[in-house]
């Protein structure tokens, strides 16, 4: 099954927003079988919508289009369908009397305007929408099938995980592209490559490797008839990398650093806290999106302010000998958040992140340790040429990297 | 100047990471006078990648390419153009000098595949990448233009910023778009539209209005001749705006709840701190976003644990009577964070991020306090019904406009 994908939105074409809706859909479509060639955004503008609507109808089996299904002027996906279709736009009873139930729950009168998210073309059925008052169409006509869903995010990915992937599925498939990512740590990507090298030629098998934020990625991917025999594939190339790499994989496919550190101290029942200075709480907040993590981290505190580290507990005497940008005072911070919370581990993270330098240290300078139960320290100094956003971002990266290592080492 | 970008990768095709350089090039086209018509993004696969690279080579002036560039075989951007525009490359001396020199500074030897990082064509020259290993190229022939840039955003926005928007500002251009974009908040927009559709009719004004997390935004645009030109059509409009709306309008173009807080807090020389339960830090982290936040947040705790709320001074009294998630906690969270670290304004946050209920609260209940210098505590209770991030983000969102509200109150 040929598919593609088109975003409408001027905001999305002049890059207002970032479309994730696109790669949430494009991320499922091997599983299911479908074969995405092409990927593409027009702007709300009514000729080229239909231009592109018309392209995609003609070449594509299945075209998913998001966006442009809200009540102004210029969301015009479903005036572009019917153009490309040639049919009449009629308001449907039902879908009318559902939006105005939904306004009613808010407490406020629909505005007329809204009244175009109850149409309906003859080739068309409603997708429901229960985040929002748009509801989406499948039109299907003449061995075509153009899917059409809200652009926000959370009603888009609710509506196709309920209504359209569950069709979709329903569908024959012809054949399954099953992909495992292996990801490490501490090797370079042109040295990672060179090492996977001699698998490379493995019949049935591709490999791609992939520099990221936390290692380089190895993406091994094969397709056949069926997964089962798609994983027969993959196995035992997965297993030669796991020889070739050993202990620099730290995880697969969907692992983050925060949810293999949370495996780990889950399995380990052991707790962890956190005094972050120039990462603002980031660290934190980052830890906190794994699922249960509440089974091993009470919390932490952020010491944006160096009073509020000598309140904490860190001793000034540290901070007034070495500064409050350097590894002592994050050495201080690791040890005094892991006595005061009463935790296994403890993480200290204090930096310039920017843009002004801090104590004569250009922004970029991050100082990261890590306490562990018996006492030992570990530490890891950067000094990174980027932006605030990106320092915090990488300075957790690497706390989490360093957390990994004592966690291996203390084991 | 029609221009197209393209973004070369298998992992942004198949979606498995999100293509964030199509859209920070494409923001910055308009003020450019550039006519961007089309986004695309092409895998790994040398024939799809010259196909796409020729329909680009025809149809537009200008094409912008990203990705591609790496050291391994399923890096092909270079091989792609070399063969639209049927020219060999050669290994530029200069080039691979720089590369070797890289790799010592690295301190690990450099792999023979990276030497094709250090090839040329007779139409292009080297964009420099003090952040990678990657050159671009700036290929121009037959009065078209390629622009080739890494994937690796931090490489790729430094060398758009550094070579490539300096050189395509110094060529000359016939129109300028220039937007204004108004922030609302507190109205559908369904509403927001009926109340500015008067001024949709201006002459030489465009319109737009999106539905985002942070509100309903307005967009003006004017293209003109020259920035000026445009300015002088887009502020009358702007000022019926401002009557139209006053109050809901929080801010404009990049403004940001944090960034607007930030500014009332500094312009009054008043401080905040915070107490984060299911946020986990994310409320710190958002308020230190905001370059010079030092200024007026010395910290806040992450008080994952109840126990660390009752150590951090929460009155147990009001969690045993109440429950961890309630208002009431959250009014307890605020005045304690508040008077503990001596600031103005005081933020509290509990709640469920899910996925599993507490207390038998659902997933998605949030509760928000702030704590006014005056005494005053204003709440908001919010009930979600999305995955955890989500939920996380949204309730950082709500706190911000609820801080907000508070400081507007107490002004």
């Amino acid at each position: 099954m040929k598919a593609e994908i088109i975003a409408v939105g001027t905001e999305i074409l002049l890059g207002e927003i970032v479309d994730t809706n696109s790669a949430h859909i494009a991320r499922q479509l091997p599983e299911l079988g479908i074969d995405l060639f092409y990927k593409s955004v027009v702007g709300d503008n009514r000729g080229r919508i239909v231009e592109v609507f018309s392209r995609a109808w003609g070449r594509s089996d299945l075209t998913i289009i998001t966006g442009g299904l809200g009540p102004t002027d210029d969301d015009m996906t479903r005036e572009g369908i019917c153009s490309v279709l040639g049919e009449e736009p009629h308001i449907d009873p039902d879908l009318e009397a559902h939006l105005r139930k939904f306004f009613v729950g808010r407490g406020y009168p629909m505005p007329e305007s809204n009244l175009k998210q109850a149409w309906l073309i003859p080739s068309a059925r409603a997708l429901e929408n229960p985040r929002g008052t748009a509801p989406g169409w499948w039109v299907e006509r003449d061995g075509h099938v153009i899917v059409s869903m809200p652009g926000v995010p959370t009603e888009m990915e609710r509506m196709w995980a309920n209504e359209v992937r569950p069709e979709l599925e329903r569908r024959t498939l012809d054949g399954v592209l099953v992909t495992r990512t292996i990801k490490t740590i501490g090797i370079g990507e042109g040295s990672v490559d060179e090492m996977a090298r001699p698998l490379y030629g493995t019949p049935g098998i591709g490999i791609g490797t992939y520099a990221r934020a936390d290692g380089v990625h190895l993406r091994i991917g094969a397709k056949a008839p069926t997964r089962e025999q798609a994983w027969s594939l993959i196995r035992p190339v997965e297993q030669e990398m796991d020889q070739i790499f050993g202990n620099a994989i730290w995880g697969r496919d969907d692992d983050t650093f925060e949810g293999v550190i949370g495996d780990m101290l889950t399995a380990r029942k052991q707790t962890l806290s956190t005094m972050e200075s120039c990462t603002g709480g980031l660290l934190a907040s980052t830890l906190t999106d794994v699922p249960g993590a509440a089974t091993y981290y009470p919390g932490g505190i952020v010491t944006y302010w160096t009073d509020l580290k000598i309140d904490s507990g860190v001793d000034p005497g540290v901070i007034e000998e070495f500064g409050v940008i350097s590894p002592e005072t994050a050495e201080a911070m690791a040890k005094t958040v892991r006595e005061r919370l009463g935790t296994d581990f403890g993480v200290g993270i204090t930096g310039v992140a920017g843009p002004d330098p801090q104590e004569d240290k250009p922004p970029g300078t991050v100082h990261v340790a890590v306490a562990s139960p018996d006492g030992a320290v570990v530490h890891l100094s950067m000094s990174m040429n980027s932006g605030r956003a990106a320092v915090k971002r990488r300075a957790v990266t690497n706390a989490l990297l360093l957390l990994r290592r004592a966690l291996l080492a203390e084991a």
